[in-house]
């Protein structure tokens, strides 16, 4: 039987995640939501850095030291953008230009984002689906004691420096899911959904943002999973962490359990957080989550997939068929 | 007195006097006005490649190899662009990107393509003006026996295999010349108007085409002095020689002049076509126009620039002064 796995992901972190399920599992079977709230229009190129992240992981062509960009590349543009007086606050190095380049003249000729990464996911040889959460413009907006932010001016411009208050997900409540997601969370068929160890403010509550994505997800035939982020009581490498402290949230996995109650059907935390379980509502599985090596990322993918199947197994039957069923 | 010249040019011939002007001439003196006929968009990109030519060597940042682009360039993105199944007919270095991309997004903000080439060659710290011919778009296209092709595809694509039947310039009839370059034929203290040794028809034809321009040339006061680009009866690089034998006419410098007729007060032809100054009208000067080297470059501006001063002297009074005078 072909196991058929949703993954909702971010950038860094949780693109590695979708590699170790892209390389576990048959081909064809994983399909990679990504969220858009990054995306941003930058000296007239239309910029998507977290589905770019996901295309070059999966193809094997991402810079695994910065983790965002190309591997082996070169930086000329940047180098004559700065004598020309260009702004270079955000680095685009010159192989990866030809994505947005390309991106940005497909979309001014009418092409949806959609349509325009499943080919170049085909370019580029990736044999899962990769779907921007949405065609429709969603731009993730950082409510700070400085004011509101722009992402990429919170991110990268100011690296996270101003204290988090909230988020605005701007265009959400407009914007239309990737109907191959919304078949896709509705399908019998579909085994598992994973939300990815991610940034659950900035990079999957975009996604879930979305009219209808919520409802979908908590009415899934398919038992949905999340790798918390935390490990150690604090993000790996983004803000994450930092953020909590601002919101007055504790760096635990339960917080994590918290934001996504209603949706999960199990939690799997990381064995250095193990003893933060007892305030998990779901079930939970602990692992080693920080994905240092390839083989790290293959074996989180396969505990994530052990860990549905078990939940699968229990949900059965699930509570929509029981609905149909009376 | 300081000396003012107005030089005419398309891209990598014309460009090379244009440096050999500006390394004679005072600081500040020059103006260039340079074609931009062979302008076009690609990959939603609009490039000017005269421009840039005429902006890179004059900033010395020119391959002296290719003749267009710039020196110590790395080629990144056309090999990404190739893997994503991108249009790469035509080159695109990663640096000579930098301009493009910012000329692109100044353009659709709503600066004029003159402003935004003043603030580039401010920036690459030229001292003489550059000014593209107009604001407004020209597009030269090719008449074959293939059919119309824009530019670009005639010369870059196609390697201007088909044979020429003739020359549009699209938009020229209503394009308003650059003011400056208008401002400058006008006026009494000018120098001497430089017709570079660029091709007639794709260089320099499509700037003459523009209203006002053909008349404003004719009744200039200062000496208006062309260098042939013929050289040993056929063309130094370009397809000029090639042209003129499918125009059935002869590749002399007598037919360059012809073509200039009415506009010209000089003309400068290479030491090796000396015997056929007979067939023409205006007065000519022998010169090595074959600029390999720096030195060539300079030596042939200063033949130019004394050329002019000398056609000044035995144009005075010039026309319109006496006119005024009467």
């Amino acid at each position: 039987m072909t196991v058929r796995v949703l993954a909702l992901c971010g950038g860094i972190g949780g693109a590695k995640l979708a590699l170790g399920l892209y390389r576990v599992l048959p081909p064809d079977t994983l399909t990679v939501a990504v969220n858009t709230g990054d995306d941003f229009e930058h000296l007239g190129l239309h910029i998507s850095p977290d589905v770019d992240t996901v295309l070059y992981t999966l193809a094997c062509l991402n810079n695994p030291e910065t983790g965002w960009g190309r591997a082996d590349e070169t930086w000329s543009f940047m180098a004559a953008l700065e004598e020309l007086g260009g702004e270079t606050w955000f680095q685009l190095g010159d192989g990866d230009l030809a994505l947005h380049v390309e991106r940005t003249w497909r979309l001014r000729d009418g092409m949806g984002l959609g349509t325009v990464t499943e080919d170049v996911r085909r370019r580029l040889g990736i044999a899962a689906r990769v779907l921007p959460m949405s065609d429709d413009p969603v731009r993730t907006v950082v409510e700070t004691e400085d004011g509101r932010l722009p992402f990429q001016h919170y991110f990268v411009k100011l690296r996270c420096e101003p204290r988090v208050t909230g988020f605005v997900y701007e265009g959400a409540d407009r914007a239309r899911p990737q109907p191959e997601v919304m078949a896709l969370l509705a399908d019998p068929t579909l085994d598992a959904v994973v939300i990815c160890p991610s940034n659950p403010f900035l990079s999957i509550d975009p996604i879930l943002a979305m009219p209808g994505l919520r409802a979908a997800m908590a009415a899934c035939p398919a038992p949905v999973v999340a790798v918390s982020p935390i490990v150690g009581r604090d993000s790996v490498k983004g803000p994450l962490g930092k953020i909590l402290r601002e919101l007055d949230l504790p760096t635990s996995s339960a917080t994590v359990a918290d934001h996504y109650a209603g949706l999960l059907d199990g939690l799997i935390v990381d064995r250095r957080d193990a003893g933060d379980r007892a305030g998990i509502a779901v079930p939970t599985r602990v692992a080693e989550t920080l994905m240092r090596s390839l083989e790290d990322r293959e074996a989180l993918a396969k505990t994530v997939l052990d860990f549905a199947a078990d939940l699968r197994a229990a949900k059965v039957p699930p509570p929509r068929l029981a609905e149909a069923g009376r």
